[in-house]
Formats: structure tokens, sequence, C-alpha cells
């Protein structure tokens, strides 16, 4: 098995399996683009500056000396294969270029801990997708009626809305709880308050390498050739006000407050050891989402809750990306069939990722069913919506035969309203 | 009355009270910031380079040697009526120091029809409204029911979604019929199809100026101060596709594949004297949508089309701005209640803008009624929808004594599907 000469620990996120993409400022405050190893970042400035991207796909492109990934992300798979193999050669054990350079390793090594992460990505568009069906049934089930949870159209198409790339913020950003109008109970108007029903919901998202021209779609078997890397996403709602508001256009200002992303782009080829088979779809869909190569990922994702009573976080729930109905590529074909244009850098959120037991359901509206039957926590603690000082971490990684790719955590705290 | 050196008719949008903003390529290939002036633009690179932004906010700042008008448009209302001032003394029949210096006119002035223009402002997000009240009524009662036409939730709040910045386009730009799921009439299993029901929505949006931070609304008495200027809007709809998709999240592909915006963005300062009283509001919105200086903006829009027979375009609609219900700070002030930010030249739809009378509906959908009782054309061509070949052209401005204020046009034709 491939190793760093840097030491993971077996539980890490990031061994030399991963190299996920994300940027940091440095000590004179610049944005430089980097990798994790183990518990440390790998300065990409500076291992290119050094010209160490030689390869003909990178060489002189500068890919790395931008403050964003975008540039890089345009340049298709090629590119990215090629980096990932010169980063693999540089930090793997046997080659001496980086390990036996006490001078370059000093410019290029600094402790995750010590420096302080920036989201690597400039997002043009963001869309979230509908795709888990699990969800769909609980919350069909919740506010519609449980024996037609499904809609007519989801099995026939992933389900989305576009929402707002302005509030996109980055783990560990706490998020002031939302005020809005909501309906009370039996009532005919609204009141303007707080939200009383701050959520989080359970998402994985993938961001978009090379572009499409307008007009033209994707088509499903390219679909991949067009997806760079995955995020862990925590798309925050606000329940009372999206029962309010969103009829007949969607949500809107239940979910526009706050979107947090993982620091860290996992790569589709780092995720290639956890494929897995696709959920059968019935009935087949239309030949424009249809794939022989359909596939899904096998990426455990779990839910924590601390409260701001509990010493620990406690693990609230345990769900897997494989849930998913509609796979990335079915996602990406039906954006752009109309020819709609996905530009680089664009995030696609897979929607809340329920599964089958009530313990994988990836919201607080479908963990505690509406409210009706509320999560008890170990210190007595009963939640149905997130309180103030509430913290949701996130994490999700897949498990290979000795080691692990994730995405590290996304975390945040709800904080009072904003006054 | 203020006059410019420039000829201007009396008919033309862009008389020295307008001083619109655009952009356009120079003959070296760069974009130029620019302004309208009869059928003239005025180059703004070229007076700033010049140093003719002398005044207190705008001296040092190069704010018009960017290619775009992002970062004037972050200075705020200060900045802004300092550069209009300017433009306007530059400008005027009285001052001699561009009218009379021809080495520098040859290089500011050109002629509209021999230059390109490009859309000068970068759109990071895109709401659209839905603040007409007619329009809201029409489609009621064509989808649901003409007794309960506006849901419970349309007079409380200013309703809206999120739609797609990738795909805005500029007047000129064709756009090619989308292709998608479409239900057919008592079929339960969706077919794939170019839409057979293309529309056009006649909208004017706004676009934002300085943003506020995450987590803090923008009050309603302050949002005048977050609008830059606005553009007159076409937001290409395919009702077929929307029918089948939009529930529970609302319109994703029947949308996103093409908005076309005018290219002249024209200021708030020069739409003042087109102010007018805004509709009264009833039930009364809760405070914070309530404001004692609420109003409308009486700007005549109309919308013309031409099919590929005709040989001049007919007019088939004729609304007006202040048709809304919703004003433009109610908007922002819903918008950013939660705690939303705003970018920069974030663009902000109106929705479709329908009047009470059946000539002034802003829609193919509302105009034929669902296909119900065709457009006739003065060639005996009939419509419910848009044909390949049919070219949709929207105009719109204010009229006042002697001169009109307008955003020019936004035109584009519909192509045959991509094949």
């Amino acid at each position: 098995m491939l190793r760093s000469f840097i030491d993971v620990d077996p539980d890490s996120h990031f061994p030399i399996q991963n190299l996920p993409y994300g940027a940091f400022i440095t000590d004179q405050g610049e944005i430089h683009l980097c990798t994790a190893i183990g518990d440390r970042v790998s300065d990409l400035f500076v291992l290119d500056e050094e010209g160490l991207f030689n390869g003909p796909e990178l060489s002189g492109q500068m890919a790395f000396q931008d403050s964003s990934l975008n540039y890089f992300m345009s340049l298709g798979k090629a590119a990215w294969n090629e980096a990932r193999s010169t980063l693999q050669s540089l930090l793997s054990a046997d080659e001496p270029t980086l390990r036996d350079n006490e001078m370059l390793k000093d410019r290029v090594f600094f402790k995750q801990s010590e420096i302080q992460l920036v989201f690597p990505v400039e997002v043009g568009d963001y869309t979230d997708f509908y795709s888990s069906e699990q969800h769909a049934r609980n919350v069909g089930a919740m506010f519609r009626d449980p024996e037609n949870a499904l809609l007519p159209n989801w099995k026939h198409l992933p389900v989305a809305y576009h929402g707002r790339a302005s509030s996109i913020v980055m783990s560990g950003t706490d998020v002031h709880r939302p005020k809005g109008q909501i309906l009370p109970d039996g009532g005919s108007s609204p009141k303007f308050s707080p939200t009383k029903r701050v959520d989080f919901e359970l998402e994985v998202g993938f961001l978009a390498g090379p572009e499409n021209t307008l007009g033209q779609p994707i088509p499903i078997d390219k679909a991949a050739d067009h997806i760079f890397g995955l995020v862990l996403i925590n798309d925050w709602s606000a329940r009372d006000i999206q029962k309010w508001e969103y009829q007949p256009l969607g949500p809107f200002l239940a979910k526009n407050w706050a979107t947090s992303v993982s620091p860290w782009v996992v790569t589709l080829q780092a995720l290639e050891p956890f494929k897995t088979k696709a959920p059968r779809q019935d009935p087949s869909p239309l030949a424009y989402l249809n794939s022989d190569q359909r596939s899904a990922y096998d990426l455990q994702l779990d839910v924590h809750l601390k409260t701001a009573q509990m010493a620990q976080p406690y693990k609230i729930c345990m769900s897997n990306y494989k849930n998913l109905y509609w796979s990335m590529e079915q996602q990406l074909a039906h954006h752009t069939v109309n020819g709609c244009n996905i530009r680089t850098g664009d995030l696609f959120g897979s929607g809340t990722i329920s599964g089958d037991e009530k313990h994988s359901y990836g919201s607080m509206l479908e963990l505690a069913w509406m409210g009706t039957d509320p999560i008890i926590l170990p210190n007595g603690e009963e939640r149905s919506y997130l309180e103030d000082g509430d913290e949701v971490i996130m994490s999700g990684f897949g498990q290979a035969d000795g080691y692990r790719v994730g995405f590290g955590e996304v975390r945040g705290k709800v904080l009072p309203p904003y006054s």
C-alpha cells in the first residue's frame, strides 16, 4: 500500500490516497491552495513555484498559483490525474525530492491546527437536489399524505431547485438564528419572529469542472468528466418559515441564510475505491438519464450534536451517501438537458441524505418526526429542533482496507438571532 | 431643461437625463464601461483615465477602469451621484471641456450602431420575485382555482425563488428551444421532447449596490441605498416543462435555460422623475415590510413580436412597472430579513408584470389564456406560445416633459432545439 513519509494515523481522513484540495492563509496573509496529508497541509503554491508540477498537462500552467481552485478545476481530467499522481509521488515514502529537502519541507508543510483554512472554490451557482428517496418519502408523509408520499414526478426526474451562493460559508462559521414570517398553528395571519425550528440537512455536494456552452446539454456518459470533486454540506433550514413561504415557488428564506461546506474538496479519483452498486430504478428513467455505468459511493456520513450543556458531542445520525436514488451523473445530465450551462465551481447538493432506518435520517425534522418524537440526549436534554448554542458536527469518509478517505468535518453553532 | 452638445432625438431613450451604464468592446478588444447619449456611447474608461472624474468620491478610485461596473456599484450613493453630476456636466451643451476638444471627442464617442455592447455587471446570485398581483391572480386562476387565485401567503410577503445566474444573457442573444420532460395530457409518464410552450415573461429587475453582512438584515428604510439601478428582463420560460417539474420545490429547468437582460442599467437617480404612488396594500404588511416612503415607478413597458413571416414587429403587450404590488425596497427588506447576504451585482427580477387589462398581460400564457384564446397577428398568424423563428422585443421607458428615460430593448429570437 502506498505510504507517505508524513505519518498518517489509520483513522485520519487524509492519507496519501485522499489528497483533497483546500486553501489556507499564509503568514504573509496570502491565500495559497493546499492539500491535506495526515494532520498537515502541504502548500501547493510553493510546490508549483518550485516547478514540481512538471508533467505535460500542468507544466507552465501555474495552476496552483491562483487564490482559488477554479482555474485548475477548469482544466479537466487529464490535468487532475496528473496533479494527483505528481502529489502522490512527491509525498510518497520512497521519493526523496521532498522527503530529503528539509528547507523545502519547512516551506511546504504546516500543521492543520496552526493554520486557517478558507474555502478554495468560487461558487457561481448553487443547485440543491432532492435525491434521497427516503428523505422525500419522510417529508411527503409528514407534510402531505403517507399513502402518496412521493409526488408523481419524483421517480422520473431528479427534483431540484436553485439555492443561494452568497451565503455558502465554510465549516467553523457559526450562524445566527434567522427571523421571518411564521404562521401560527390555526392562524391565518403570519407573525414576525425568530424561527423556532432551526434544522440541519446532511448533504454531499459535487463541484463542477469544465463548463458546457449554453444551449448544449452534457450527455450522461460525459457527465463524470465535468465533476471535479465532492464536499460535505450542512444545508441549514428554518422549517416554520419554509412551511409558510414555500408555495408555489419553493423554499427561499427558509434555506438561504447559510449553507456550510467542508473545507476540503475530495476528488472523484480519490473516491474510486468506494464505488458501489447504485440502487435499482423503477420505473426505468428516460433515455437521457439512463446509463450502464450508474454507480453510487459508499461513504459513511455522521451527524453529532453538542448542546451548550454537553461536554462531548453525541451521534444523532448515521447515514450513507450510497442512499441516493439519483446519481451525480443523472443530476448533471438532467440539469443541462434543457441547455442550462454550468460554470466551473458551481455547487450541486444532493439534498438531505436519509436511509431506511430511523437513525439514518439526515435532518432533525425526520429524526424527531416533526417534533412528535424528540431526540433524547445522554444528559437528559431533549431536542426536536436546534436550540441556541447547539453545535452540529458532520463528518464523512469512505473506509478502505487500511485507510480512510474523508472530508473532515463541517461544524457550526446556532447563535441567538441578530438584534 | 438640461441639454447635451450631442443631438438627442426626443424619443430617444438616452437623453442627458438618463445616462445609463453599459460596456462595449473596443477596437483593441478590451471591455470599456460606457454611458449612452442619444445614438452614441461615451467611453468612461477614457474619461476616467483623463482624470475627469475628479470629485471627492471618485478621484483616484479608477472606478471606470475595470471591465465591469461592480466596483463602482459597490461604492454607494455618494459616488453614484457624483458620477452622474460629473457626466451631466461634461456632456452638457454649456460645458466646453469635452465639447470643444475634438481629439478627446474622437476617443470618447462611438456610434451605438457600430460597437458591440456586453453586459456590464457580474451577477453573483439572481432572485426572481412574483410581485405583480394581476400576474399571480392570472396564473392562480388558470392552474388552480379562480375563486382562490392568490395563495394565502401572497399578500403577506413578496414571494420569490432563486434563479440561475449562469444563463443570464444580453439582449441580442438568440435562444434554443429547450428539451425536457413533459407529461402528456391525461398521461402518467412523461415524454422527452422539445418544449411546445416557449414563453416570455416581461420583467424589470434591480441590481444591488453595497452588500450587507451575512446575518444582518437591510431595514426597509435603508433598502434604497443598496439599489444601484434597473434593467429590463425577458425571463424565458417553458410552460409544459414547468407544469411537470415544479412541485414541490418550484420552477427549475423551465426557467434556467436563458434570462435576457437589457444592455443598459438605468440608475435609480435617473428614474426619480417617474416616481408615483404605490398601490395600497391590504392587509397592511408586517412592520419590517412597512414604509412611509413606498413608491412605484411609472415606466411604460412594451412587448413586440415578430414572426419569421412578418416584416414588422407587432405590439402584443403594453404594461407598466407601476403595476407591481411589492416595491423594490420591500423585496430587498424581505430577502435579507433572515440575514441572507446580498452581494454587489446581484440581480432581483420583479416577476412578470401584468396589469388589469388583457393587453397588459406580461406573458403569452396570460395573453392567450393558456392557449384558449390565441393572439391573432396582423398577417393572420396565430400564437398561443412562441414558435421557432419568433423574435420577442421588449422595450421600456419613462416619459417626462420633453424627454424619455429608457432601457433600450431586450430582444431575442427562438431558435430550433439544439441537436
